[in-house]
């Protein structure tokens, strides 16, 4: 499936099939090209509860105020960001050549350093490259999916174990969708969004 | 261009074509496809400067301490994220049955009401989502590109006349590259990033 027809037929859907289970060999794939895409500095602050256990599902969907889809999805993604990657920087960067590696793991340990907002910025930003793709590529493997902030990210935090100084990003669950999506709320158009060189300029069209 | 072929190509390049010129209307397409992206509530936070000029490029490249893909590459995108985004819900749900906007618009307005961590949040992650497909359709264009935060954010902002309540979220290069990228510097496995059930979960592989 094309890039162009991925982002056409992506749409939220909220009903699957409950009996449908995603074969386990699918979902090492779909994060396997989820983790082609780009983050900064290679950081790769991204990390994937995969839930298909029902009673988790079930706890997830009641900590989202009972949207049954939560439930009803055969995989439930919940997506994390790793707030102290730039820690690690020395591993992400290992097979660069020496030199890059020495100039390169202590520039990204000062950029980071006691800057909390950037690092949740970052957390937030690279594991929302992940998730689009994430959505794309089970889009292009047959599946529907629906991104979801609704939930209450306390308690979806206790019922993933997330680890301290990693944060809820976005839940994502993926099935064999059941209905067709509902006609585009009202999108906006390029014009509207993008501008010649400012946001200050001409409308792009 | 299949999505996965998109995952594995797009790279960061930083060396373009600096005669290369990308046709207006290649840049169109490449928002008009990007704003098939989902959004939060659908609030589409996402805005674009889309940089061509050579002064304008310029200035944005000293602002990135002098990296010279900003001013070599064809197009720069500026990628802006709405801090306000649901204060103009109404617009965005006005082609949703009458019942679903008269639940839904308020609803969002009390969501975001009085939280500006979680506005911010949202501006990144939604404009996130829009810079992961920007990139990939990009690259089954035939285009070449490089996310960067490594920039100073105030300078650019001004460089662009960012409208207050609007918060820069990345700079995206594209262009036509003159080199193949370099070797991934030290990618995680699946079974490094993704855990069944939860995040104490055995590791996916």
């Amino acid at each position: 499936m094309t890039v162009t027809e991925a982002l056409k037929k992506r749409r939220a859907i909220k009903e699957y099939d409950p009996e449908f289970v995603i074969p386990k060999e699918d979902i090492v794939q779909l994060f396997a090209k989820t983790l082609l895409s780009p983050s900064s500095f290679n950081l790769q602050h991204w990390r994937f509860a995969a839930v298909v256990d029902p009673a988790v599902k079930a706890r997830l969907c009641e900590a989202a105020w009972g949207q049954r889809h939560i439930s009803e999805a055969s995989l439930v993604v919940v997506l994390a960001g790793n707030l102290d990657a730039a820690e690690s920087a020395a591993e992400y960067w290992r097979h660069a050549p020496e030199r890059v590696q020495e100039k390169l793991v202590p520039q990204i340990g000062r950029f980071y350093a006691n800057n909390d907002r950037l690092k949740r910025d970052e957390a937030i930003r690279s594991a929302s490259l992940a998730a689009m793709s994430l959505m794309l590529v089970a889009t292009e493997m047959g599946y529907q999916t629906c991104p979801m902030i609704g939930f209450d990210f306390e308690k979806a935090s206790e019922i993933v174990a997330l680890p301290d100084g990693w944060i809820p990003v976005m839940m994502i669950t993926v099935g064999r969708g059941t209905r067709e999506p509902h006609p585009r709320a009202g999108q906006l158009r390029v014009e509207d969004v993008a501008f010649w060189n400012s946001f200050a300029g001409e409308p792009v069209k």
